[in-house]
């Protein structure tokens, strides 16, 4: 892709309506998306190619980083991020190259040195809190800056920053009660690995001294250690210069380690339409991410899911009136109401531009499983995008 | 494939037509294909499997190298032949398995040893033939033969004919104009490739004596350096005895890489099909190639590559009458005359045998989106012709 990409004037737009698939609440109904009052998706379908998008693997439901990773063409099985870096994107933590992260659990440890609480009784937000900070005041690690951010009631993050730290390093969670804390190891022979793993175990021992009388907070358990992951850029890849259109921190981040440059969204669904207008002739790629969809997916609230939908068609002709040269519209995974969250079932995918070929007149599952495109795996999207916007030099003579 | 290939007397035939696929002109409208009258390859259909094929990648449009040779079952992403081989195969070159093979630009240098025009003035054919003769008379590097042969305007292509040679060489052509011509340098650590780089240089540095006077074209940019690739036959891979009805020199040279027996095919598209009938009980694979279909859609000429799949159509009932035991009908890539290009769509494939599954009562692109095959990568298309003409051994017990 890399040797075949040129600069040119058009532009692309991967629109990402979060967790897009669903499901009929009863076999013979409609999706949520089938449901919805559609008129510009549905006018918009019939005269794009439609496909339906696996994110991962058959029968897998993928969360959110690799979902957005295959989205933005980074094959998900090959380009591992780990969970630490996945929280801290999700707290908003500006991870930067040399940066180690891991994910931390507030846990309880009994008289015998074992853990009996593997999340604190799950401390409330306000218990936790002040818990964060006493870590962030008083870890003194050698040689690093140690950053601790509280994400939701007993879990945080930890980020390490220094030269020469490796994510190569086993969890310290035993994963059942009864049972005592882990050392962390290297799991590969480096001596980075080494090092990481003798200043995550100091961590360990110094949160238990800050945390000694904070019962059922009394130790912390680290899992999902991962160094900031050296993705290729869009612009090394794709030649594009890139920006995204997010508001959940989670999604800027993903869009930061495509190196996309994260912009200013106004309010609400509308104000992300607003500011892709407002932007349009700085970038030549916009990523924008429609959150809520999901969440009411999660929710199991079809009505809602379907509503969102609608409030995101209402944006379309005002998307059209830009004249993208390709434009993608689609989610990340399915996130059925049924099943109140992600799954593994294929995403509806339509792309427009002036070379497609047509083959419904609406935007659905259903519809979209008859299209052009096939089932098709989600990493090929941005190879489309930059097919169809005309960006991508013959391949072989 | 090779384990499980046995020989039958049942025959195959792949008939390619070059650049098949195609778009509406607008929206709304049909495709080259469907808008075709074609009885006989829609009463075809009806008793075929049908599904779109994928010549490499998604959004990627491949040239007639990679195109064909996944047509032929080599994954084109992984048997990557060089484009001086191809240029050297498009020129009816008789490329043997020691040549090394480079595209040749005549181009223009000036007094201070820059190149001023990476094309000499695109030359004309007339200019260019007797510089190809000059570097053919004079040329002389020690241990290899050098041949020259002209390819159109300021381009020709160059074969060092030797023991030790390798491809894995850097370009000379410095890409853009103001900068001096480059050396060639081994691009791997071996002797094969330190030795060829040296001849390369040397070739260089005579046909610059050479071309002294001739200005504009008074240097030679080498590029696309690559060895006569060592594909494995289809008598090695499928038992099969092939041969290839093709008019042009790429094609037959294509056909030679895999081992297939090239036939004087007579005048014209009823030339190709009259060939096959009378070679008929020579061989038991025949890959038939129609290239006007790709010239037609290269021209942007909606009608005219309608009109050639219309003869093609004609012709059908005649292949029929020999019942070949499997018959595939489909294109290396797609030509949409709206794109005057070839072009990364999905190339409508039909496969008729007494053990198909049909879907619907027409060829066309969007018939072929709803068949049994679904969208697929075209280098499964051997495995599908030599499993329907009952020449697999099952895998496993």
């Amino acid at each position: 892709m890399r040797d075949l990409s040129v600069k040119t004037d058009s532009k692309i737009v991967l629109l990402v309506i979060d967790g897009l698939g669903g499901l009929p609440m009863n076999p013979s109904g409609q999706t949520e998306l089938e449901a919805a009052g559609t008129p510009n998706l549905d006018a918009l379908a019939a005269l794009s190619d439609l496909g339906l998008s696996r994110p991962v693997a058959a029968g897998v439901s993928p969360g959110s980083g690799p979902g957005h990773l295959a989205l933005f063409g980074y094959a998900p099985l090959r380009y591992v991020v780990g969970r630490g870096v996945l929280s801290a994107l999700g707290v908003g933590f500006e991870l930067g190259e040399d940066d180690l992260a891991a994910r931390i659990n507030f846990a309880t440890r009994d008289e015998n040195g074992r853990i009996s609480d593997r999340r604190a009784g799950r401390i409330s937000n306000e218990e936790a809190a002040p818990l964060v900070d006493l870590l962030n005041e008083n870890i003194d690690l050698d040689g690093v800056e140690t950053f601790v951010t509280h994400e939701k009631e007993h879990r945080a993050v930890a980020v390490f920053r220094g030269a020469g730290l490796s994510g190569a390093l086993s969890d310290t969670d035993p994963q059942r009660t009864g049972l005592e804390p882990l050392q962390v190891r290297p799991t590969e022979d480096s001596p980075e690995a080494e090092k990481s793993a003798a200043l995550a175990n100091a961590f360990v021992e110094q949160a238990e001294e800050i945390l000694e009388d904070r019962y059922p907070a009394n130790t912390v358990l680290l899992r999902g250690f991962g160094m900031y992951p050296a993705l290729p850029s869009f612009e090394e890849v794709y030649e594009l210069d890139a920006a995204a259109i997010a508001s959940y921190p989670m999604y800027k981040g993903l869009a930061r380690l495509a190196g996309m440059e994260l912009l200013q969204e106004g309010e609400g669904i509308a104000g992300v339409f607003q500011t892709l207008k407002d932007s349009w002739d700085a970038h030549d790629f916009f990523f924008l991410h429609i959150k809520p969809s999901d969440a009411a997916g999660e929710d199991g609230d079809f009505e809602r899911k379907s509503g969102v939908i609608e409030e995101v068609d209402a944006q379309i002709p005002g998307v059209l009136d830009l004249a993208p040269g390709a434009l993608a519209i689609t989610g990340d995974h399915a996130t059925p109401a049924k099943l109140e969250s992600h799954s593994w079932h294929g995403v509806p995918f339509m792309l427009h531009s002036p070379y497609t070929l047509p083959t419904a007149e609406s935007f659905g599952e259903r519809s979209c499983a008859g299209g052009t495109l096939g089932v098709f795996a989600a990493e090929e999207i941005m190879g489309l995008l930059m097919g169809h916007a005309l960006k991508l030099n013959r391949y072989g003579a």
